[in-house]
């Protein structure tokens, strides 16, 4: 049996200041603690602190000393973000991958797997966990393994609620399978909200405080960070914005509910509407593509100006605005990023969303809502399961059974918006 | 010109110690230290200095000593609940209404204002700044005003973005209007926030840390507790379910939406059909009521059997059941409370509302949202207005100008989600 103290987490992103001090080092490369204390709005004594702990890991350096304005001379710092590693792994529906990254969240390689067999879900995991397993063994660097998964995500059974269009995901027990696995401890997060942290850390235009990551790819799902802190739910199962009806007597869901957002934008419901009669001739051969592929030759044939094709690019932008128009009244944040695969769309999309905002939002939230695409040079979700896995170990080192010094064999399952560590017996 | 600090404030709610020390006193009676510690799960430490702070107000006083479990003895405390008192006003369309209260949240009297002309709103403001005025000249215990408005509230400018039916409130500046008023400090919340405080803090049936509170009169709003703090927003104005859209193509709304929720459940609404050619034979002279009138009448003949009472009832719980399954995959309480004039349909609404919950919300999040009316014998809009003025006393009495010792000559509007004051210049 296992326990069940998952405390909620005001703090969950609220105490980011390592991964903050690790984020700034890695984009300055070299400063001070008087620089970084005035960019990052913390006291000396702050930085002070969190930069002996930095440096006990052996994480940051001094690098002799620098100028500084007013011509005093203070001590440089610099980040060795290669000593520590982490792996993020993201589940979709039928894609899986796994990337290494650096502890600043630098992406050192990525693998894809074969996409997943509907009838062989329990293969797909055991081969996640062969990868992973075999990345271990050659890397002592790798510290913390991070993963995010489709939501509605049951933080305490492990479970996902819900998967449409690939349901054998809603049997996998995630906290079985991956928390005693590894050498290391895994962390388990809802895709988009995985994303969020990643957007929240990783691109300098996105607000810390007040956002919300819109993953429109195989599912459609919502991070938001309300005050700092993910908006997060008695089962940390908020925001599944994919299952918002936007249509009460719409397309029946597999969720019960009918006119889900996830039944108009998802890269599924794209594909599914690519390969109806009255369309599939102008995209030769849909049917036998995958939803990824289906996809990205749809927003190619719409850039190069095929007319079908940027017909059906406009009518998928207007539900993602939807969407969108539905964010700002639900949540009111200060931006809202759009990620994943059906971002790939461009311009083209981000202008209809912007514009069906403009008409649709309430007013005087509207115009204070900025909107972006993601930027982030690698997936956003595969990047933010890599965060959560690198934030856990910066702002909980010891907790992790690691310092400088000492080697882990924790065997936990973590959870990244838990404080509490997840007990197996 | 105002500054505009206006913190966010992830403690907003999480600091009401001492807010809910004065509850358990108001609900126990008398109660010791140690007691008191372990039935609010605080350490004896904290609660000593809670119920000291308490004690220099004069709101606690010792009453000798008390038998406690274990035969040893302890000193007893009790509430001078009295002693303080509050203003709460609640905003709604043509509906204003004025609540005295003490400390604890009791209600002393009130008083509802004649409707509100939509053509003369600048005299409804005034009249209520003299009726307010008039009770803190004659009442020298009053030290503070909460006010509760229609959302979508913009903190920062004082006003309110959108009033459905009755644009007029949309002119007023509540900051101008009421923050240099009074001798006392005034405290602006959007009305379902505010109801969702006191929900929290008055009903014991209510989580503290994850709840809604789904507010269903004249116009339809939304106040979420996550992690123990209200969901916020970039500008104070998340969770305007009123706007969110259940059907992409159903009616305009004055928003520039369509199809929003509170174009089918709100009184407004209610009332609208009940007026309809179909249907308005059934309810004589329904034109000439009032919105709440219209209501009340409507669920009254629906209890005696009426069956076209019957049948509108259950189309408006449709709605309020729709509202209620985007509030579950959108949030994720662990409760939904459903109040204000349309929840007085009481279980013939409250199952309909369980039905469409159980049908459409997400599996595995609906089986774990409990939903209920609201209990507080007084409405809860008011009672939040002067729950939220009760707070800021009990847990800022010295930054209101309040102590023991030296009365008040604050003259700021105050705004609760804010950690900080509002500063007119």
């Amino acid at each position: 049996m296992r326990s069940s103290t998952y405390a909620s987490t005001p703090k969950a992103l609220s105490e980011l200041n390592q991964s903050r001090i690790v984020q700034y080092l890695h984009q300055q490369g070299t400063s001070s603690r008087a620089q970084m204390a005035r960019d990052l709005d913390l006291t000396p004594a702050a930085v002070g602190k969190l930069v002996a702990r930095l440096m006990s890991l052996g994480l940051i350096s001094e690098t002799g000393s620098m100028d500084s304005e007013g011509g005093r001379r203070s001590i440089g710092l610099a980040l060795n973000a290669d000593r520590y590693q982490v792996i993020g792994v993201k589940f979709a529906r039928s894609l899986v991958s796994i990337g290494l990254f650096d502890i600043s969240g630098r992406l050192l390689d990525s693998e894809e797997l074969p996409p997943v067999d509907p009838g062989n879900i329990p293969g797909a995991v055991a081969d996640v966990r062969t990868r992973v397993a075999r990345r271990l063994e050659a890397n002592p660097a790798i510290v913390a393994v991070g993963m995010a998964v489709p939501g509605p995500y049951l933080r305490e059974s492990g479970r996902i609620a819900l998967v449409t269009s690939m349901p054998g995901w809603r049997s996998v027990d995630f906290i079985h399978e991956f928390g005693q696995a590894f050498r290391v401890p895994t962390f388990i997060e809802q895709d988009a909200r995985a994303g969020a942290l990643a957007q929240s850390l990783f691109d300098p235009r996105v607000s810390a405080s007040s956002m919300a990551y819109f993953l429109v790819g195989e599912g459609v799902g919502l991070g938001v960070i309300d005050r700092g802190a993910l908006v997060d739910g008695s089962q940390g199962a908020a925001t599944e914005i994919g299952h918002v009806s936007i249509d009460l007597n719409g397309l029946p869901c597999e969720c019960g509910n009918r006119g889900c957002l996830e039944c108009y934008c998802s890269a599924v419901a794209i594909h599914r509407r690519m390969c109806q009669p009255d369309v599939r001739n102008h995209f030769p051969g849909v049917e036998a593509m995958t939803h990824a592929k289906a996809c990205a030759s749809l927003f190619d044939r719409a850039r190069s100006g095929q007319q079908a094709a940027q017909t059906l690019v406009d009518q998928i932008a207007d539900y993602v605005g939807y969407g969108c128009v539905t964010i700002v009244n639900a949540y009111n944040p200060a931006q809202i990023v759009i990620g994943d695969m059906v971002a790939a769309a461009g311009n083209r999309l981000l202008e209809q969303v912007r514009s069906i905002v403009s008409q649709r939002a309430l007013p005087g939230l509207r115009e204070h809502t900025q909107i972006l695409l993601s930027r982030l040079p690698i997936d956003a979700t595969l990047t933010g399961a890599a965060a959560v896995a690198a934030n856990q170990f910066l702002e909980h080192p010891a907790s992790m059974g690691r310092t400088a010094v000492k080697s882990t064999s924790t065997r936990r399952a973590h959870h990244p918006s838990s404080g509490k560590e997840h007990h197996d017996q």
